[in-house]
Parts: structure tokens; C-alpha cells; sequence
């Protein structure tokens, strides 16, 4: 078999041998541990790999595109969602190294099996996520796959919260695929392939297109900055520091065992109103969040890494990051230690009936245990933060992301088998 | 004056020296033609000269990412018109270069003058294009500036194609701002800026955000795929060919002086139907386009650059390129040798309400007569084209775009000064 370490373009030149198509899992889950020739190395650098204890997508350093897709299962059968689950585990280990996710021969009488925007990209450091909605376990009053026994606790319905906005139609979803890479047309080749061949088992909900990334996920990613030119994320937790990871983002003893390992994902889509934003002072800008804004230093300090004093008060005693700002509320130390792996998006949906720019921050993080750590924090935002004069959450998810799987395994085997 | 060659980040960091503001077009328009320090061309290399005979962003190499606006003038004023394009064209000179639209600089009591979220991006080879729309010259039956005797007759309105279905909110408009990057957030920077400028003078009408170009436009650019995983754009004009581009894109003497070596332009939001195009088999698509989809080759052809042969059969007498196939229809020898200057870009705009992916292509042309060029090829292409089971065109708007400017110059002046 010839197919390890084949891009997208070799594959359909010939050089990685004709008829690769779906069920790869075993040969590709080798790239991730086996030694990868120089050459193939130098070629075809960009690749996350998708097998291990965790799932890719996590604790990656942050790509620049996002590709986000919630599905509604419509099947009744329990068999259709495993049968599913292996497909998609299959073609995202398969798109992960570069490879199609399906071949594009010369059967002129059957669509082609992958759908080719993608061909020629090669990996763009891809990783598809995969998560699971409360709708999986209980749906109304229907135990409709007989999972209902293995819902966590951590996996509760999400509050309404002060000032939410929810469009229902761009919330919630039985099933999540979060795709991110440095190529958006590969992360959207991704979500179209899956897609494809979800039909007749999972129908496609919502989705939110992401570019600029608005978090660091690892120590030597600079800080980017938001749509309100605000550095965003400067004390993320990091991916390279694991016991802050272990502490806060996988899950340990605590869940199920299906779960260990896993993360919990919330998503919210915040829109910005800008105009808005854009009138404010510099001065009511930098009060807001706590931070000035061309350094990202938090008030009273001097450099984006000066460590954020919140009992720092100027000569007249008045604290220096204010009472309501938003850093001071998110922070730690104000949510009894509770921390997020924060891995958001921006977003520019066009312009809405009133003439006013439809964008924002799609917030994405991850967690332990939501209802310990993103749930207290949004609380506490939702009722005082000074930012709620300019952002409203129009969209809200919550999702049990399992952990990774071994090569050729299925994500998710652990519960469809439990 | 220090600010030649300062991008965002040393104008922050203090680097190029606080204070620089708008108004700079004389002096950034140097970095055209000025001879550049080898470190400035080291840190600097991602710049399109704004200034010159052409407005950039037309025969520019086509930049990874779009953001397109259109506006509305909500002025009755000629003169806010007339300032407006100045303050817009020092700024896209400004942005082109990687400087700050305007300092953010110590004084709280003021809003920022530029709005922050590109600071540090670079200039990522930022394009700005400007066109006027038809409601410029009149709007109903009102001659609002006094232009009316001033519009061109190839900016006429497009007429109903067959099949059209357009959302008025998000077609026409009075003027277009086209953005180009290779940076998504430099370009959404862009726009955001000059819809700041604009308050009070223009309003946001619409704007759409496309990834993943869908057209070289220069013959060393590799053809992209669009969403249908076909190659685009093959015999696209190309921009270093100047006599094509003098013979089919830049307006001659046959137009008003003010439009001379400007072009007109032309943009079509083109939703496809990727479910049914998903099930069409590979014989289907191939028939439908014309060319085989793995390698671009025209049927019948063996390399994506074979030549078109239309005349081509096999060997029972039958077109090897089908009457009804796009690019049979499409080909300049099928519409009197008309050509155009494509420049489209892939965009996906998340899920309607019946599950279906809301994506397609954002096509963009840009010719010297759009009433001889684009409106004749459209309409052999909506009557007859096969590819029109699977696309439908939901918005459509024609703008003039006048020519580049001298540095220190003010693009449209000659026809607001006229």
C-alpha cells in the first residue's frame, strides 16, 4: 500500500497508486509515530496528527481558518450514528495528511468520491474535532439511541444568561465537527465531505465560517487581536504547559469513562456592535477591557505580559483596572480558579437590514467541566461586564468532545459500545 | 517625515514616529517608484503600489481572500461625495503600504483613528478598487449630483437574465469598494475603516467576504478549484499579457476622459446547488463543464493547457465538447471574441432553512464594455448552459471603475472636478 504521506496532488498524478478510498484508518494512523522520510518530510511539513489520546483540534496551536459544523441526527437507529462515526473518523484521518477523502477515477457512470475543491492543497495543518450535543442522549422525552444512561452530568443544557440574543436556527446540534486550517478552502472541504456522507443519518444545522484566529493556544503564538483591535486571549491557558491542561481542559477520573480524555466544548457566536465601538474614546475603550489597547499591557502595566494586578489602585485609591472591566472579571483569581482553553474565531457576516456589519467573535473553548468553569464565568459577564454595552451572543452550543483514538479506531467507540 | 516603509507594528512600537495620520498620499505614493532599502524591502515585501495609471486590485496577481462592500450615498451634497473619495483614497494609499488609517495614539478622551484589529498584520499585498455605481449618475429620476451627463453608455443597468433570482439588499449600490488581501483580517481592516469614514456620507449597503480565489490572473499562477472541485479560470486573461488586457479591460478613447484606463466591473453572487452537483456523476459534471475534472484538460484534450478544440468529435460524428457545455458557451470564439478579466473568489455563508449549504462562487469580471462583454456571454450562458441546473445567480451590481491616480491624487477627480 502506497498511500501513506500522498497528497491530494500525487494522488490523483498517479504517484500514490490509484483506488485509495475510505477505511484508510490502520495505514494512515501510522504518520503520527513512524518515521517519515526526508523527503516526504520537507514536502509535506503541514500536517497535525490526528491519532492519540486526545483529539487533534484542542490543544493545536491555532490555525487561521475555522470551519464550523453542528448536524441533527435524523435517523432512529443506533447502528446508522456507529456506522457514521467510523466514516467520518476515517475520511478526517485521511484528510488530515492530505489524502482525498475518496477516489476520483475514471467511473464515469458514479459521482466521484471525493468532491475536489481541495486537490492540489495538501494537509494546511487540518484537524476535524468531533463532539456530541446534548441531543445525543435525550431528545424531548426520547431516549431515541438508548445513551441516555451515559449523559454526564458536565453535559447540562447550557443557563439562558443575562442579555443572550439566541437564534435559535444557529444554536445547539445533536453532533459538532470544528475544522480548522491554514487553507480555508481544506477546511471547507471538510465540512462538505462530511457532510456528503452524513446523508439520510445527520442533516446540516448551522455553520460559521471563522478567519483571524482570536486566541493563542500555545506559548509561542503571538497574541492576535480581535475585530475591536483589541489583543484578545493573552493569558490563555497554553497547550504546551500539560499540567495546566490536565488541571483544566481533559477530562480525568471525574467523567465516564468514555469521556476520559475528552474535553467539553461551548461555542457562542458574540456579535460586536462596531459602530458603536468605533465612537467610544480611547480612554472608555481601554476602561471596558482592562487592557490598553496598543501594547495589550492590563492598566498600570507596561507590556502585554505584565502580570494583571487587580488590586493595583492609582494615588487617589481607585482601582487601576476597573470594577466592571472584563479582564477583571474573567479573570481566575474573580472565578475561584476556574480557567478556559479559549480557541475563538472572527467572523463577517455581511450587513444587516439596518446597515450595520454582522460581525463579531465566534467564541470557542474548552473545558473539563463547563458547569465549574465556562458557566460561573459567563454568569458573572452576563450580569456586570462593561463589554455588554457592545457585544451580544446571538448563537450557543455545548458539546462532549470523547477522546482520540488509536490508530484505526472509531471517536466515540467507547460510548456506541458502552 | 518618517513614515515611508513604517508598517502598523513600528508605528505602534514608536518606530516610525507617533502623528502620522491621514493625508499622506504624496508621500506614500514614493514607494512606487522610490528605490527601497534593502531591510525595508526584507521586512516590506508584501506591497501592491497603490498609485499609478490602473487602480491596483484589477490586473493585480489575485490575492488569497476578498472582502467586497457596496455602499449607499445617503448624502445630498456633491462636495461630501468629492471628500469622501479623498479621504478614501489617502487611506487606501495609507493601508497599502501597511500604515495605520490613522494613530492610536495617548489621547483617551478621542476614539482611536484607526481601529486597531490589522496592527501588525502588514501590508499582506492589500488592494482597494473603486467603483461607481449607476445611482452616482442618476437615482430615480433625480440628477442628485449633476452627473447625469456624465455617464458612460456602457454603465448601463444589467438587464433580467433568465433564471436570476436577486436579492436587491444585496445587489447594485452606488459605490463598490473591492478588497483584496492575502490576510483576511487586512482586508475586513480595510473595509471597516472606510465605512467609518464614510458616516454620514455613505451607508453600508452590502458586503461579502469570499476565500479561496477561483481565477489566476496572471499566467505564473497555478488555476485554483471552485466548490464544484473544477478547475477555474483557465483561459482567463491575464495580466501580464498588456495588449490583452489593452484590447479587452482598460476603457480607450471610446470612453469619457474620465474613464480612461479605468475598466468596468461587473460582480455576480452565484450560489451553487452542491448537493445536486454531489450526486451528478463524474460523466455528468464532466459534460456539464467541458473539461475533465481531475486534470482541467478540456475534453478531449490531455493537459489543462491543451487548446478548446469546439470542433472536436469522436468517432461517431458527436461533439467531444457538448453544445450545452459551460465552456463551449463561454468560449471567446462562441461570443464574437469577447473576453473578460475574471477575478472570483469562494464564499460560504452557513446553512439555509432547508439544511442546504449556502456557498458558491462570488464572481467577479472586470472589461472595457461591459454591454459587449459580460451582458452578451450572460445571456448565452443563462438560456442555454447546462451548468445552470446546478448554480443560480442571487445578486448581481456594475460599477465604472475610473483610473489609478498620480500620488497625492484622488481616484474618480476627474469626473467630480468635470
Amino acid at each position: 500500500m502506497t498511500g501513506r504521506g500522498v497528497d491530494r496532488r500525487s494522488f490523483l498524478t498517479g504517484a500514490g497508486g490509484a483506488g485509495i478510498g475510505l477505511g484508510l484508518g490502520a495505514l494512515l494512523g501510522e504518520t503520527q509515530s513512524a518515521a517519515v522520510s526526508p523527503a516526504a518530510a520537507a514536502d509535506q511539513p503541514a500536517i497535525v496528527p490526528f491519532w492519540g489520546p486526545h483529539q487533534a483540534g484542542i490543544a493545536t496551536p491555532a490555525q487561521d481558518h475555522l470551519h464550523f459544523a453542528a448536524f441533527d441526527l435524523v435517523t432512529s437507529r443506533r447502528q446508522d450514528l456507529t456506522d457514521l462515526l467510523a466514516t467520518w473518523t476515517a475520511t478526517a484521518a485521511a484528510l488530515s495528511v492530505g489524502d482525498p477523502g475518496g477516489t476520483i477515477d475514471d467511473d464515469l457512470l458514479r459521482p466521484p468520491g471525493d468532491t475536489g475543491e481541495a486537490l492540489g492543497a495538501g494537509p494546511a495543518h487540518l484537524t476535524v474535532t468531533f463532539g456530541f450535543g446534548p441531543g445525543l442522549f435525550v431528545s424531548g422525552a426520547a431516549d431515541r439511541y438508548g445513551l441516555q444512561g451515559s449523559r454526564p452530568a458536565a453535559l447540562a443544557d447550557l443557563p439562558a444568561f443575562p442579555g443572550d440574543r439566541l437564534d435559535v436556527a444557529r444554536s445547539g446540534g445533536d453532533l459538532a465537527v470544528q475544522v480548522c486550517a491554514d487553507d480555508p478552502v481544506v477546511a471547507f472541504h471538510a465540512v462538505h465531505m462530511l457532510a456528503r456522507q452524513a446523508r439520510g443519518v445527520a442533516t446540516l444545522r448551522w455553520s460559521q465560517l471563522g478567519f483571524g484566529r482570536t486566541s493563542s493556544t500555545t506559548s509561542s503564538q503571538e497574541t492576535p487581536r480581535n475585530l475591536m483591535g483589541h489583543k484578545d486571549g493573552t493569558n490563555n491557558l497554553h497547550a504546551d504547559d500539560v499540567d495546566q491542561l490536565d488541571q483544566h481542559v481533559w477530562v480525568g477520573d471525574e467523567g465516564p469513562t468514555w469521556m476520559r480524555g475528552g474535553s467539553y466544548l461551548v461555542v457562542r457566536r458574540i456579535r460586536m456592535h462596531l459602530e458603536a465601538w468605533d465612537r467610544a474614546t480611547l480612554g472608555e475603550q481601554e476602561q471596558t477591557i482592562g487592557r490598553h489597547k496598543s501594547s495589550g499591557a492590563p492598566l498600570g502595566g507596561t507590556e502585554e505580559s505584565s502580570p494583571v494586578d487587580l488590586d493595583a489602585t492609582d494615588q487617589g485609591g481607585q482601582s487601576l483596572i476597573p470594577a466592571r472591566s472584563h479582564i477583571r472579571l474573567a479573570a481566575p483569581s474573580t472565578n475561584s480558579g476556574a480557567r478556559l482553553l479559549r480557541r475563538g474565531y472572527s467572523f463577517a457576516d455581511g450587513v444587516d437590514a439596518l446597515g450595520e456589519q454582522d460581525v463579531g467573535l465566534f467564541f470557542i473553548c474548552y473545558q473539563r467541566d463547563p458547569t465549574q468553569q465556562f458557566v460561573p464565568i459567563q454568569q458573572r459577564l452576563a450580569e456586570s461586564d462593561a463589554l455588554d454595552e457592545y457585544i451580544v451572543h446571538t448563537s450557543s452550543a455545548v458539546f462532549a468532545c470523547p477522546p482520540g483514538a488509536d490508530a484505526g479506531g472509531t471517536i466515540g467507540a467507547a460510548l456506541l459500545s458502552g
